[in-house]
């Protein structure tokens, strides 16, 4: 698959579209396998103990597998989270930021799927993994 | 299975041990099924358009189904959320709280399994239906 | 909804375009809110100790949710299965057979979601869980 | 994590303790990040048009966890899954088998979680995803 927005055009696509959130991610790296997603771990991440939150780790799975879909087929597109399947490993460490790398699996015309493995960073364990399915909407 | 913490006690004790997010839930009902929650949507739960994000959706879950474990083993517990699936089905109303109904289904030495249904509220047809696996700490 | 294929219906679909599995299946009711699916348990789906094997219980959600869908929108279609997610929650009785309540939770155009309920006959509680998504085909 | 039990002796297990499905199913390869294991596709496993059935591919994606989970502990655990999500995402081909690649994502005290690919055999693009937990006993 092509790869028709690489890291600049969705970093700048989540400015606009996705302002609430946009700066608490950033986009690391957009390749023809997926896209490695960064969050910068705050104060409103986290749970009393200083572990990032389960909301925290599902919305950056989730924003990870939307970036990886939009990478192949442009900005215009409405694509909605349909399912998310998540297992949470480990905790993550204090202090550090979470990395996502999200792996499309398939991009039909209607439905895309993929999975995600999150990192504290700097650790070679993933701490959590997730699969995801969107609805990609007829044109 | 009885009831150790009713509506009261599992309020109080979100607001004791999670303090900064206890203000968006509140504790409407425990029964011998379950419990049902009230997230209080906000600015800071919604998505551009005005709906309610899946990171919102997903924590109401989450915690629909934790304290549907605490009202049955009481606010000891260090469960801890190891899987969660979930399939978003309806975009939720604009303005309107959200409602979890969140069901035991089991309840073992190690290991906890539930399902929860979102609703907005006044509305007939679930927006979202979770099912989540909580580890149980050995004593 | 409204229901357009009964039990006698979807047992003689069963039969007729699923006739190498349709003897492992018995349809023991259909309602407004799903459909209650038998497995006849026989020595084939059976694990080393007597307990029904995953894959069997797998089989029956699936069955059961399929069958649910059709008996909304009668059996031109050729619905298929997307994703599941399954806990098995505790052992199936030996030597009883499995019953299935499958709930129908959306059916839109596109995407059917619903859940199932796996109980061993007599039992009060629940040996396994499943909820599917089905992908329904454009007229 | 060391492998302490390579193909062989898997295989040996599978026929020892899985007689009733053992013919089904080869170990192919085990290496440090998980296991390939191939279902020899047979009549039994076909739905009508000769494609895999949903059960067939659950039982090999499980199967293939399990071996991977013993090829790292050894053959005495009785580790029992918890909880499959299963994505479907393209038909397999007809005639030919299928090959799983499971990958161990966690090996913790009392719960494995790891995920499947499954390929027809020469094909580049998986069938489908699934990832899984497995309760281990205490010992």
């Amino acid at each position: 698959m092509t790869v028709v927005m690489d890291a600049a055009a969705l970093q700048e696509f989540l400015q606009r579209d996705f302002g609430q959130v946009a700066g608490d991610f950033v986009v690391e790296r957009v390749g023809a396998a997926g896209v490695t997603l960064r969050l910068r771990v705050a104060e409103r991440h986290l749970r009393p103990g200083g572990t990032v939150s389960g909301p925290a780790m599902f919305g950056l799975a989730d924003v990870a597998m939307y970036l990886a879909i939009l990478s192949r087929i442009g900005p215009v597109a409405l694509a909605v989270t349909t399912n998310c399947a998540i297992d949470f490993m480990r905790k993550p460490r204090a202090g550090v930021d979470l990395l996502a790398e999200a792996r499309l699996l398939k991009l039909g015309r209607s439905l895309a799927v993929g999975d995600v493995l999150l990192f504290s960073e700097g650790g070679a364990d993933p701490v959590a993994r997730a699969s995801l399915t969107y609805a990609i909407p007829p044109k």
